[in-house]
């Protein structure tokens, strides 16, 4: 019988840890020389449900993480208003409040699939996307409160990084589902994810979820730039970039059995995995275990929600011949996960300044007959 | 400006932590003298959405926090069953899961209220309820594996802490709904939450969701355990206990403004809050800031599932004078939040061994003049 059993336990923490037995963690990837600039991935082979621990939220930052103190720290809202204003997060916090779960993902996401490198696991492979539930105000409640004038077309969100990350955000999205949010996973946000103060654009491009917000400017065009003109673009085969690439299209992977993972074994196992889309709900997930040829619609565990992390499962009995594992999602919009060689087909292998953005191709894990799974 | 927008921010980390300005914990309070033994309260004031982060997550324990092994760990499911069976983690991971949103309270939550102790703040009142996606595999999925006998009727379920807490679960609930969980929030359960493997029973009171599982003995009656007939009792007023008081009936709070808190003067303020029933879902939540006379619907944050916290909101103009919040809750089954008065009138003054279990009386913040808001 193991000591557990028998020993007096530890105390009470005002505010706990994990079990020194996990050791699940972000892994880094730096891509360029400058300091405080790289993105770390989030563990997706360990995913449980839809959510993701506030510790394994992927990272992308361009200056480092600033410390911000919340009593300090204000939001401006100016521009083309009525009445501009500065708001604290007291102020904030007296507002109607909405609080979602989304996804979030870089635009780099999976983009050396397209590249033809692979990752090796489902973190290398997909790990810069996450799914929180996200507390704050929606963004058309604070430009109902400040009044935008009628020449008012687009909103730039700029951040209080010292790389002062900005983006243009057009009108329409901004009075939609746009939330300027303070809270993650029912509490305030991490330092990684924009402490105190960031945007939550649902269903977007992860850089356009500006962090460590400090200033809306209301503005009649957008403004192009920095992180939506020299970087972020995609490039199509003519080499001309496609201007604006917002919405992270429909994508899902299968997260257990996966590549660094092996099978102990011909028997029953679960197919488990992700499935997101940045137009709506995720209505559907096929999974074929035999090199696409046959395809079985996998289970969808409720709450299926829109723009947010869906779980899908499927028993599936392993025979102990090598084969193959892939996932094709369907969402709401009637839009079906293509594979990797359509997408070639349509935007051929002409990388952006960043690398290949936006990729969203099917991901294929292989099967070997000792049970290692791998990267196809 | 402040300094955060010149200075080159942190590194990444492998595994996140909070802001150090955040200072939100847990509360202690001992409610006997024997080592171990105890609760910690989650801060319900500063909750936001329908998640508590794990972190915060109440404890109650009565013999401490065993740590666990999880390599070694082993389920032993026995008694009334055509196939006995030894499970380990690994093995548990290859059946089908499930992953749901689900409140666990303790049963002397809000105890005091019923005494006519009510507690200052929403922590003191209300916070031994947290609410967490659970990952596991369905008892149910358990219960066909090993092959349950034609004369079982019940499942005792023991958990590896030192005092081999243990409970009978009725048949009909573990072939229902009840998870045999080992995911927390997207990551292992925390240890205080019965790392790594616990029961998760929805909507019936805390200590029959067993942590720290070790065994599920299948048998053909009920077991009258300690912690089911010495303790976690509820006497009526004759002095008789009830017997088997599973389900944790609907009840709400008002997180903000709430006791401990203040209004910054008269004007526009949010009123939030949680409400929850162990019967199914949350249909509607009424507030009343004129001392009960006017009631108004709050609205419910989406997703409202069942079983688990619901997030409610109104927005609420203040005008200075001194008042009453209160908020009263109604489940799927048309079941309403009853008054303490409603409360006492059916069950007495008489406190179990443990205090007033199963109170689930409105609650009522006042608001003073100064905008002091306090207990009633």
């Amino acid at each position: 019988m193991p000591a557990a059993t028998s020993r007096l336990g530890a105390g009470r923490r005002p505010y706990g840890a994990r079990s020194s037995f996990e050791t699940s963690r972000r892994a880094f990837r730096d891509d360029s020389a400058t300091p405080g600039t790289g993105s770390s991935r989030t563990p997706l082979q360990d995913s449980l449900g839809i959510l993701t621990p506030s510790a394994l939220h992927f990272e992308r930052h361009h200056s480092g993480v600033p410390v911000i103190d919340p009593a300090t720290h204000e939001l401006v809202i100016h521009g083309l208003v009525d009445r501009p204003r500065v708001l604290t997060l007291a102020d904030l916090r007296r507002l109607p409040s909405v609080s979602r779960v989304h996804f979030i993902e870089c635009a780099g996401n999976s983009g050396r699939e397209h590249e033809g490198r692979p990752g090796a696991d489902p973190q290398q492979s997909h790990g810069l996307a996450s799914c929180s539930e996200w507390t704050g105000v929606l963004l058309s409640v604070l430009l109902r409160e400040v009044g935008i004038s009628s020449t008012a077309r687009w909103v730039i969100a700029e951040g209080a990084d010292a790389a002062r990350h900005a983006r243009s955000i057009p009108l329409d999205k901004a009075m939609d589902d746009v939330v300027v949010a303070y809270g993650q996973n029912g509490e305030a946000l991490r330092p990684e994810q924009g402490y105190p103060l960031r945007i939550v654009a649902p269903g977007w491009e992860g850089n356009i979820n500006v962090k460590w917000l400090r200033r809306l400017h209301v503005v009649d065009r957008p403004y192009m730039l920095r992180d939506e003109a020299a970087s972020y673009t995609d490039l199509m085969p003519g080499g001309k970039a496609r201007r604006f690439t917002f919405v992270m299209e429909a994508k899902s992977v299968i997260t257990r059995p996966a590549g660094g993972q092996s099978l102990a074994g011909p028997g029953d196992y679960e197919i488990t995995g992700l499935a997101w889309s940045g137009r709506g709900a995720i209505t559907r997930v096929d999974i074929s275990s035999d090199g696409g040829t046959t395809w079985t619609p996998a289970t969808l565990s409720e709450p299926v929600l829109p723009k947010a992390f869906t779980r899908f499962t499927l028993p599936w009995r392993w025979g102990g011949r090598p084969t193959t594992l892939r996932s094709r999602c369907h969402d709401e919009t009637g839009y079906v996960q293509p594979t990797r060689d359509a997408l070639i087909a349509a935007r051929g292998m002409t990388a952006g300044p960043d690398g290949y953005n936006h990729y969203n191709g099917i991901k294929i894990w292989t099967v070997d007959g000792d049970g290692t799974v791998r990267h196809a």
